[in-house]
């Protein structure tokens, strides 16, 4: 599959397309441009509401949905999958602050993450929180003093860096050495250390071995290995656990010969697995990337369009201070282009390859390498698609004193500016 | 050079080290991290001054000296160059407001970058502007709007992408296709659009051939290119050239093996550069990295240590959102440590190599892969140095919802907290 045909197949998925123009939650991509200025990011509300159906339909009967906030955390989105059903995971205080403001029930918020500060844990105690997972020995000390100071017991789930290793995802989470929670192997220290703790019961484990699956057999066999650690670790403290958190890891497609996942095949897996949890265990999925990603859009104007030797930029407004990620600089090894088009006019015929670039001074701010574009004009507008997750926030929005990318959710014709 | 080799010599040439302790413009990092909290950034301001007078000194006779202000865009930072009598290089109008804001002079300011818009260059022009570089041909017709509606001939310098590339910085920008300026061999086709526009006065050449260079001869080499091509293009326009800015690109050692560059050997080269100079060019160039990165320590503190099959872990409050260069997700292919070391504790024996992570729920949030420190406990502070460059603005701070650092300038015991 091309660039080309990667960006057809999501738009054909995820968005309306009229006349040949991009539509985004009901309204006509060169309005959003227009009303709010170029560059923006724009999310399609029912775009995330779809995606969260389908998979939860797919899980039904397995397992519930915690949206991981870290994938965007505007506050109207995280309300809008609360709405859905969903519960939260978070990993910071300002996670938390996010996930209560958009109206999270404590019940629903998982509080995640290898290096949680003293005042954080106080803080999210003091709000209320559904449950901790707890990565460190440091954690468990922590935890219990603040326990014991307010003489409450807190509901603490294990994160587990699994022995075995499942392959798959673009990270490799499993079986080498981690920062993130306990080595399987060491868990018998880790129970010991916990049975000491009269404020803390462990409620639940927490497994992640992978990010950015793409490949349905790799996604359930990962769940699989994490339930029968999680019948393992039952078994040795001799009680069943009320949750299992198997992670996020649901992939989305972002290059040429990437296929989205295959929630058919996932729906087929999950009664297999299901069968093997016991009644009264609580099974979660935490994706982020998975249910903001394919919404958002992030939309530029063409600045200039420059040929030198033969090879032709072009120059837009945007770049990666706004979205780091697209520019291959989010971790990526290889560079490979997200799917961009001209998104007012869709359908027309593609001139030769061009780079597409951003206005700082740096050959890193490339969002494009070989990409094809219909012959465009200075103020045309140009559309990276998969934009809904890791972008504004996961970028450098200081490089170079740039203002700051508008951002929107759009529903039903109506644009809401996000903000803090 | 082991890292820690590294460490100890950036140490020696600009920091004040008192019992076994780092002190940064006069005061003890741990009375910092105890006023301002941790993580921190903080500059001292004459290790800046330091590095600034130095190289003035090597250039004396060649070059004048305009501070980049995209390595640290802080106001109190840029006026600290103003008033050593740096002029300033700029690539956005938010940088233009914040050189303002600083007290530059419009004539003091160079305004670079790809892709400036109409809106950035009318508020430039009309707030005062020394040159403009021009990048593209729509660059010249805004610019000639510009000029026309205003009546006013504005004095333009021609960005050029030379033929042949000189090789030895981290990136090669000469001899390949580029989004950066106009190539070389495209000038007649550039003289003539310009010698179209009776509102824009060529006054200068400006020139990029590489970043981060450490190699004295490179750097003369590639300065020395440039000046042969600011007399081509005089010879061309048939009149004198006022201004060649020969780029930036004076690196600094950041990793094992690195060694700094020699300004001895720079001062030995230029005044043979000096003499092919024409009476009445001005020669500019343009650091940023090298003037304000090795004044900045970047003062995390342990959270957690973690031991994970034979690996230990530092986890630290801090991590790739307030600096994303260190965890080598800014453009770095091979991820290599800078120099990190325990500030509180120099001089201290050794541990065994460890890890130092951030607490972002990502393996990317990794700073150091194998750190020699001593045996530090929880809440001991750990520095990154070489850190006053490229720190939190070009760092994805919304990155999982984590505070902003404090970031300070520290001077004759005095720290000034930095901010909008």
């Amino acid at each position: 599959m091309s660039g080309a045909d990667l960006a057809a197949a999501l738009l054909a998925e995820h968005f309306e397309v009229r006349e040949g123009e991009l539509r985004i939650g009901g309204v006509a991509v060169s309005e959003l441009a227009q009303r709010f200025g170029t560059p923006l990011f724009a999310y399609d509300a029912a775009v995330m509401r779809r995606s969260y159906r389908r998979l939860r339909e797919a899980l039904q009967g397995f397992a519930a949905i915690h949206y991981s906030v870290k994938a965007n955390p505007a506050v109207p989105v995280i309300a809008l999958f609360l709405e859905e059903g969903a519960g939260v995971e978070i990993a910071s205080i300002g996670e938390y602050r996010r996930a209560r403001a958009a109206g999270a029930r404590p019940e629903k918020i998982l509080f995640a993450g290898p290096g949680k500060r003293k005042a954080e844990l106080e803080e999210a105690i003091a709000g209320g929180v559904g449950e901790i997972h707890v990565e460190s020995f440091e954690e468990i000390t922590r935890l219990e003093a603040i326990g014991a100071a307010l003489g409450k017991t807190l509901a603490v789930a294990l994160r587990v860096n699994p022995v075995a290793a499942v392959q798959g995802g673009a990270m490799r989470m499993g079986g080498k050495p981690s920062a993130f929670g306990f080595d399987e192997e060491s868990l018998d220290d880790v129970l010991a250390a916990l049975a000491a703790c009269p404020h803390l019961d462990l409620v639940g484990l927490h497994l992640f071995a992978g990010t950015q699956v793409l490949d349905a057999g790799v996604l359930l066999a990962q769940w699989g290995h994490g339930l029968a650690l999680a019948r393992e670790v039952s078994q040795r403290i001799g009680r069943q656990l009320s949750t299992v958190d198997l992670g996020g890891g649901l992939g989305i497609p972002y290059f040429q010969g990437d296929a989205a996942l295959d929630l058919t095949a996932i729906a087929a897996g999950v009664p297999a697995l299901a069968r093997t949890v016991p009644t009264g265990t609580r099974v979660v999925v935490e994706p982020g990337r998975y249910l903001a990603g394919p919404a958002g859009v992030y939309v530029m104007a063409v600045n200039a369009i420059k040929r030198s030797r033969g090879q032709t930029f072009i120059v837009t407004d945007g770049g990666m201070h706004h979205h780091l990620a697209a520019s291959g600089n989010l971790g990526q090894v290889i560079k490979r282009d997200y799917p961009i088009l001209a998104p007012t006019r869709i359908g027309d015929p593609a001139a030769p390859p061009v780079s597409v670039v951003g206005p700082l001074c740096t050959p890193l701010d490339t969002l494009g390498r070989s990409v094809a574009l219909p012959a465009v004009e200075v103020d045309a507008l140009i559309a990276v698609l998969q934009s809904g997750a890791y972008g504004p926030t996961a970028s450098p929005g200081g490089f170079l004193s740039h203002p700051a990318p508008a951002e929107l959710l759009v529903e039903g014709g109506v644009p809401t500016v996000l903000g803090d």
